[in-house]
């Protein structure tokens, strides 16, 4: 199998984690980027990563290029590659291919992972949809050899569609998790554990490989229980925002159910 | 050990778990009484459980009675049991323990397990959390004695706390089944595939084992990213629901973590 020589820009959680996962295959060659020093505490989860200070490094001998830094450096970053022979992808839900395109015709593509990367979590690669999107089909090509190499799975969608993705992940992931701030931050204030929710947490999240979340809908809003529900409104009385978020979603609910 | 004759009333998806739970174990007896006859699907699953038609036979026989019926039914059929001496206990998140107290005095409490059933989802019910609450004390121990027969969890709660036990239940089941069933539709109408969500959905449910969910909050709401939120709004201008919720949660993550 050839050897990838796969140069990552900026050391945020994405580049971190996309660090380790590529040098987890004694095939790659990883070299990290990043202008300050990686804490200590990342370091011995990346003794297989040569750490560089100087960008002109994964310039010259990277032979595929990750920008895994903010939206809005992306487009700047992409412009330093243009005399790079290195294959340039960035890593972003939202930006558009075209946004590198600009700068590196035929030599750029996208590689978005799927999956929210926390500093403090281990994660099984090779079950992180990664989204793909390249300049040609040479190159995406290129892009299917690297993700196999961490034997992950990749789907071709373009950029319209990866925004879209994007944009329910957004939902299913930082809105959901916004819910269980609330939920938590309720039953702290009344001294009651917020762990007793673990369980059905989990479940209510692993259930959706047996139905559409449609169909497992259940609660006050969904049968209708207006007594309930003008219960649970009143304990909320004195949580003005989880007060709202909760007549929200009752009338949101009996609103989607009454039409479907 | 102390053989349980437990009756359970109601053979809707919680009676029906409950059933298969207890009968799990070869100590207790279960009856489960239903009006109509039980789909076929779940006899073999049901098959340690004597089906009765007749409510007399969980009057008369049972030791242990668990009302797994609807909140607005429980009321009126405590009364059905206020000369049986069996412990009558109900199995509901918002109903008061008073609620059956005022026909069943000295022999009544609440078994509330804290999951969400679905017929077709095997459950382990070790993991369950029940919820309890009784009486007395004595019959708050016979309650901890038919939950330990199944090794699962009991926590003792009174109806005020379980009461706000239920209602973050509703937000972190419910609410969020609703974030996945339009998150879901959105992807379906695009032609697209939620089940490339599935990882991220899980993880974003079990790294909470990890940290407060405040902390873990990330997204284009969480860092300011207007120029993103702008673009998801003009995605969602032709999904008026989603549109409307992106909006509020938007404001919701943005104001909270303003204050904190």
């Amino acid at each position: 199998m050839k050897r990838h020589k796969i140069g990552i820009v900026g050391a945020g959680n994405v580049g971190i984690h996309l660090a380790i996962a590529f040098s987890g295959n004694a095939e790659n060659d990883v070299f990290l980027f990043s202008r300050s020093n990686i804490e200590k505490q990342f370091s011995d989860r990346l003794k297989g990563v040569t750490l560089v200070h100087d960008l002109s490094f994964t310039k010259e001998q990277a032979e595929i290029v990750l920008l895994a830094v903010s939206d809005q450096s992306i487009e700047g970053l992409s412009n330093e590659y243009k005399d790079s022979e290195a294959l340039l992808l960035h890593t972003s839900g939202s930006i558009s291919l075209d946004s590198i395109m600009r700068h590196k015709k035929d030599q750029c593509g996208v590689l978005y992972p799927l999956q929210s990367f926390s500093l403090r979590r281990n994660l099984e690669y090779s079950k992180i949809p990664f989204l793909i999107e390249a300049s040609d089909s040479k190159n995406l090509s290129r892009i299917r050899n690297l993700v196999s190499s961490i034997d992950a799975q990749c789907t071709e969608v373009d950029s319209a569609d990866r925004k879209k993705i994007h944009l329910s992940a957004v939902i299913v992931n930082n809105f959901v998790n916004h819910l269980y701030t609330l939920g938590s931050e309720y039953l702290t204030k009344n001294n009651l554990p917020f762990d007793l929710l673990f369980p059905l947490i989990n479940e209510t999240a692993s259930r959706l490989a047996d139905d559409v979340p449609a169909k497992l809908q259940t609660g006050p809003a969904r049968r209708g229980d207006i007594s309930v529900i003008q219960e649970h409104l009143k304990l909320l009385e004195n949580h003005p925002q989880l007060h709202n978020l909760y007549k929200t979603f009752s009338d949101s609910i009996a609103n989607f159910h009454r039409q479907s």
